[in-house]
C-alpha cells in the first residue's frame, strides 16, 4: 500500500492506494470506530463488495452499517436519488456522529458525498473508488453534487473526504468501457501537468488495456500525486485547478447534447480533449503535431476521437450554461505543449467552431 | 445605523443594523458591482421592497437582478422550492459571478441561503431579514437549509453571509403574530447569555409591542452581539453554540408534530422554552421562581405557553430524529439560572415528560 497526502490545513487526509484494501479492517475500522457507519453503494458494486467491507468494520464494535442502494448510471446524480439517500440515512435515524462510505464509481462518490455533505448540514464521508476514473480522479478533491436537466454538476458543494481508499483489486471487475474512460482522466493529468507521465503512459498503454497490475497502480497514484498538488494549491477552484477541467468544457456539452450516460464521462472527456487540443492549435498555442499525438494516444485506448451528431450551435448553448462560464464570459483550458496548461478567456468563437468540426462524427 | 461584525477570519462579515437600509444604494451597490444580481424573495415581501433594493442596486452598473419569488410560508423550505429557485438560476444563465439576495423572513433566508451554497458548489448571499426573527437569529450565523418531512432544517449547509442588512424600517409592516413570534427569539437571548438584557426586556415589552423603533433598534442589536459572539466562537456547533438551541428540541417536535406552518417558529420555541426551563427545574439546576418569571414573560408577550395536543411519546419520538441528537443521545439545553445556559446530556426520560405535562393544552 502506498499512501499519499491531500494537503488541506485541518481538512487534510490520505488517499490510500494498493490492493485488497477494501478487506483490511486496519484500514477501515480505525476510521469508523465510535461513530454510525452508512455505506453508499450500488446494486452492480454492492454484492462485489459490500460484505467484505462489512467485515472489515466489524472490529470497530460499532453498531452494523446501514446501506443504502442507488441505482447504477449517471442518471442517479438527481435530486430524487439524493432525497431517498436523505430519507433512508433519516430512517435509520442517523445523526450527527455518523460517517458516510461511499462505494462505487464516480456517481456513487459524487452522490454520496453530496448527501454527507448537506446531511444535517454536514457529516464525515469516506472515499473508496472502484473505477479508474474514481479512483485517479473524481474520489479526490472534495468536489460533490448532483447534475440538472439544464447542465451537469449544477448543484453541489466542496466537501473534502475524511480518507480516499483506492483498492486497485477492484479494477479487475471494471467492464473493459469503464476502464477506458478512466485512462481518458489518467491522459488528461499527463496533458496538463507532466510530459514525462504522458511519455510513459504512449508507452504503457498496452499494459494498462491488459490491466498489468503495477501498471495501474503507477497510473493511478501518479494521478492522485498530481490532484492533490492542484487541490491543495487551489481548493475552490478559484483559479489554478480550473486546468483540470481541461477538455471538459466540451466534454460537459457532449454528455448533456446526448443525454446523460449515453457517453460515458470519460469517453465524453476524450472527445473534448481532442477538441480541446484542435483549439489550442487554431489559437496558436500547440503544435499541430502535439495534438495528433494526442488524438492518436486517444484512438489507441479506443476512446471515441469523434464527437456525436450535434451542431456546433448546439454546443454553444450547452457550454454556455456551463458553470465554467463565469457571468457571461466563457473560458476554455488550452494546452501550452505537452504537460501545460492555461485558462483563455473568450476565445473567438469562430475557431471554437472549427475544434468541434475537426471532431465532427 | 450600526454596523456590528461576525468574525469568522476570512468569512467574517458585517452587520448592519437601521432604518432605511434597503433603499440606500451605499449599502448595497458596492457589494452588487461587478457581479450579477439574484434576488430571493417572496409574494408578500417582494411588492414591499423590491423596488427600493433594486433602485439602490442600479448605480452599480450591472446588469438588471433577476427576481425568483417563492411561496410564503414555512412549506417553501423543500426540495421542490429549492429545485425551482435552481432551475430560475440556470434559466438566467447565472454564473459564479452571482450575488444572491436574500430578502424576506428565516424562510426566505434559509431557502435562498441554501441555494447559494449549492448553486455550482456554492456562491455568495446577502441576508436582508425583513422579519424580526430573521433579524435577531436566524440571518447571522450562516445555518442555511431545508426541511424534510421526517425532520426540520435535516438538510443544509453552514454558509455565511456577506452581509447582514437589517433594516428595522420593515417591521412597521410585519403581522403582528411574527412579531410577537421573533421575540420569543430575543427572549431566548436574554435567557441563555445575558441576565441584564432579560431585566431590560421585562421593562420594554409594552415598548416592543407598539413597536418602538428605539426599543426593537435595541433588541435587534443586542440579539446580534450575543449571537455573533457565539458564532464566532463555535462556527459549526461543536459545542457552546448548541445553547442557542435552547427550547427548540421541544420546539422543533411542537413544529413537526402539528405540521409545519402550523405553529410559527417562534411561536413552537416560546412554548419549547416553557417546556426547557420547566426540564431545568426538574433536574434541579433552575429555581422555580425563575421558571415562573419566564413562563409570565413569554404570556405577557402573547406568545403561546402551552403546547399543542401531542402525546408525550409522540413528542419523544419527534426529538429522537431531531438532529440536536447525536447518535443515541439526547441532549438538552437546560438553564442554569437566568443568563446561563449549558448542555446536558440524556436526562431522565420521566422528567422530560413531566415537562412536557407541566405545558400540557
Amino acid at each position: 500500500m502506498q499512501t499519499l497526502r491531500v494537503a488541506l490545513g485541518d481538512r487534510s487526509y490520505p488517499i490510500h492506494i494498493g490492493t485488497g484494501l477494501l478487506g483490511q479492517s486496519s484500514l477501515l475500522a480505525p476510521l469508523a470506530r465510535g461513530r454510525r457507519l452508512a455505506i453508499v453503494t450500488n446494486a452492480v458494486v454492492g454484492p462485489l463488495y459490500l460484505d467484505a467491507v462489512i467485515a472489515a468494520v466489524e472490529e470497530a464494535g460499532t453498531p452494523a452499517p446501514v446501506r443504502v442502494l442507488i441505482e447504477d448510471g449517471e442518471q442517479a446524480k438527481s435530486w430524487p436519488t439524493l432525497d431517498r439517500v436523505i430519507d433512508a440515512f433519516l430512517a435509520a435515524r442517523l445523526g450527527r456522529d455518523t460517517l458516510v462510505l461511499a462505494l462505487g464509481g464516480g456517481v456513487v462518490g459524487d452522490l454520496a458525498g453530496f448527501a454527507a455533505a448537506v446531511y444535517q448540514r454536514g457529516i464525515p464521508f469516506i472515499q473508496a473508488p472502484t473505477t479508474l476514473l474514481a479512483q485517479v480522479d473524481s474520489s479526490v478533491g472534495g468536489k460533490t453534487g448532483i447534475n440538472h436537466a439544464r447542465g451537469k454538476n449544477m448543484v453541489g458543494a466542496f466537501h473534502q473526504p475524511l480518507a480516499v481508499i483506492a483498492d486497485v483489486g477492484t479494477l479487475s471487475t471494471l467492464p473493459d468501457r469503464e476502464l477506458r474512460a478512466g485512462i481518458a482522466e489518467v491522459i488528461k493529468h499527463g496533458l496538463i501537468l507532466d510530459r514525462e507521465f504522458l511519455v510513459w503512459l504512449e508507452r504503457h498503454v498496452d499494459d494498462l488495456l491488459a490491466r498489468d497490475p503495477a501498471a495501474l497502480g503507477h497510473a493511478v497514484r501518479r494521478s492522485c500525486e498530481l490532484k492533490a498538488q492542484i487541490v491543495a494549491a487551489d481548493e475552490r477552484e478559484a483559479g489554478q485547478r480550473a486546468i483540470l477541467n481541461f477538455g471538459h468544457t466540451f466534454g460537459h456539452a457532449i454528455e448533456a447534447g446526448v443525454g446523460y450516460g449515453e457517453w460515458l464521462h470519460g469517453e465524453a472527456v476524450a472527445t473534448g480533449m481532442v477538441m480541446a487540443a484542435e483549439l489550442s492549435v487554431l489559437v496558436g498555442t500547440l503544435p499541430r503535431e502535439d495534438a495528433e499525438r494526442i488524438r492518436a494516444l486517444i484512438a489507441r485506448v479506443g476512446l471515441p476521437v469523434r464527437g456525436p451528431a450535434l451542431s456546433a450551435d448546439r454546443y454553444l448553448e450547452l457550454m454556455q450554461v456551463d458553470k465554467k462560464v463565469a457571468g457571461r464570459q466563457m473560458r476554455f483550458v488550452l494546452l501550452e505543449g505537452l504537460g501545460k496548461a492555461a485558462l483563455h478567456a473568450d476565445p473567438d468563437l469562430g475557431l471554437v467552431r472549427r475544434s468541434i468540426a475537426a471532431a465532427a462524427p
